[in-house]
């Protein structure tokens, strides 16, 4: 397996697009990588994009055809990777495995959702196809439903406070402000997300990330090209688990094991230890998400991932920031560009070129889940190759 | 790369499948493949599985989590792929290069698709999906309406009868009524097809592969292990290439560059020729889809297609048989399995216990189409290894 770097990144504004389509998002996105990249069209042998539902929400499939279309890319292989939430992670690490492998050379990776095209009751609906239709959506569990399953059992086993996990959520919001492709770039406090509306018991509406159109898009190369490239970011290891669709049939509501093992395979593929990290991208889409995140990825024991966030040590300037950027819950969550978003953010943090830029990161990370934790997949990256 | 060999295969029966869930045909298809393997559960270390539409069809995305977890396979890493009717084939594909590549030494490949449990416009309307949704499908073109355009076309450059197209569909049912997993074991005649009611002139109800609920599985083996498997089937060789999604924006409507651009690929990777091919699976959605492929394979000049089939060359015993089980048309069409259960046939008849036994067949190759073009898939397989 070759060494692989990350030589263009680029994503849309996150937000409600009612003026551009689909694929308006993927050309916008996936040209301003291109042109990031300063590759030539013609080098970029491959691609590779993450969409959930475009079927439900666009009346859209095929869209690794539609995106080597409009990229002007045909006749280079195209295809299309889903995981819930995690299907830009998942476009991401098969792009990585294709260059690495010595498949292809240049490979071009996208994410993309446009959500705000539907009515708000479809919107939910097709959420719930990411968990269990026949045990879960077909009785009327929403997205929001499990992840407030697990807040509760969070609060009940552990004592963590509704006032911790809305602290997640003001981080995120606070590290949004800077960010010009953020949907919401506005402060919070913890007040604001005690006071808003109940969405799901115990979670409020700013425990919850949005609804948003936006793509993203990165352009990878091997070793041996990339050397040629100003200031490429190295992928330094990837893993990706898998668990129980269902949230029921998991012997726990507060860990999600899929974390752990992917945890385990991108770490040892980078050979670093968690401990070596700079910064991280979590997959915040309810606010219990980052602590139990923070907690399985060991940045502290089960449990403790309140007290851990109440600490300050995810801020900028503290011991491990997190979602330096805004996160999904600023940032924006169109569901099949959030894991390509991540690892843009990380890229750019490594370069140096970054909103709140940290100083001389060395190490990213993101984590990326599908549904209520049955698909995770991470990623790490490094300022230098392994 | 290593040499990949399959080691185990099953579908469920394609038809009309009311009494069982997407999740029954998965669990199906999967546990009879691991068993056709004799491979132990443990040893699986990767899953890939193929759908078009389930989040339509179905009201579920995040099939990966839903194969790993249904088939007690967790928490192996479980991904989607669509690329609309060639989805098993991307996910077949994918799996190839991942144990070819020493990711994995032993993949599971799963194609599903359930879609008799939606109401008949809203499966016509989630079929067009596969094409472009804002310049064809917004404005009326079906996806029988597309294939339409294509046999006119050939019937207007080239002297393409209604009947050469109509004995496509003949030699297929033909194939078929040997096979107990076909959804139409029944022989057809021209007169039958010709008497058929009209869906989308020139084409007609017996020109059309059906709607179908089913799934297929595949079990691959990276070639140390295999060795110590009886009679496995080795992958020498995989292509795949893109095109316009739009029709329109074609150059031509009568041939599809990503077949040509997936077929030089694999042919040049399998190292073989295409006269070595022993048995070919061709896309037969709608009937003057095969007059394409066996065009753009090279078996005859561009234009000679109904030729070619008038002359008997495809039929059981003829130069190239093709569709030896009966192919989509009478086989079936479940969208996101057809590609596995194209891959399967071939292994059946290379293994040697398929209906319809050919003598000794040597090579194989399968033509898996998404849409109408934009996405083509070919892989070629052989009795021994490269």
């Amino acid at each position: 397996m070759r060494n692989v770097a990350i030589v263009g990144v680029s994503q849309t504004k996150f937000g409600e697009h009612w003026d551009k389509s689909l694929r308006d998002l993927i050309v916008e996105a996936g040209n301003a990588a291109i042109n990031d990249s300063g590759v030539e069209r013609k080098s970029i042998q491959s691609l590779f994009i993450g969409s959930m539902s475009s079927g439900r929400y666009a009346g859209q499939e095929h869209l690794g055809a539609l995106a080597a279309d409009s990229l002007r890319l045909t006749p280079i292989p195209a295809t299309r990777f889903e995981g819930a939430c995690a299907s830009g992670s998942l476009a991401f690490r098969n792009a990585y495995i294709d260059v690495a492998s010595g498949q292809h050379d240049c490979a071009i990776v996208l994410g993309v959702e446009k959500m705000t095209d539907v009515k708000g009751p479809e919107a939910i609906t097709s959420l719930a196809a990411a968990g269990d239709q026949e045990w879960e959506a077909a009785i009327g569990l929403t997205f929001a439903g499990l992840y407030a399953l697990m807040a509760r059992k969070h609060m009940h086993d552990f004592g963590t406070t509704r006032e911790q996990m809305a602290m997640v959520s003001v981080n995120n919001h606070k590290n949004g402000v800077a960010n010009k492709y953020a949907q919401f770039q506005m402060p919070i406090t913890v007040q604001d997300v005690l006071k808003s509306s109940l969405v799901a018991d115990p979670l409020r509406l700013l425990d919850c990330s949005p609804l948003t159109d936006g793509a993203a898009a990165i352009v990878l190369m091997s070793e041996e090209k990339a050397k040629r490239i100003a200031n490429p970011v190295w992928i330094l290891g990837s893993g990706q688990g898998s668990d129980t669709l269902a949230l029921h049939d998991r012997a726990s509501f507060t860990e999600m094991p899929a974390t752990v093992v992917a945890a385990k395979e991108a770490l040892k593929g980078a050979d670093v230890k968690i401990s070596d990290m700079s910064l991280l991208e979590v997959h915040d889409c309810f606010s219990i998400n980052e602590l139990i995140a923070l907690e399985d990825l060991g940045f502290c024991r089960k449990g403790e991932g309140g007290k851990f966030v109440e600490s300050g040590k995810i801020a900028i300037g503290g011991e491990i920031p997190v979602n330096t950027t805004g996160g999904l819950k600023a940032g924006g969550h169109p569901v099949g560009a959030t894991g390509v978003r991540q690892i843009i953010d990380i890229v750019r943090q490594l370069r140096g070129d970054s909103c709140n830029q940290l100083k001389n990161p060395e190490y990213g990370m993101n984590l990326n889940v599908g549904g209520s934790g049955a698909t995770a997949v991470i990623n790490i990256f490094g300022k230098e190759m392994k």
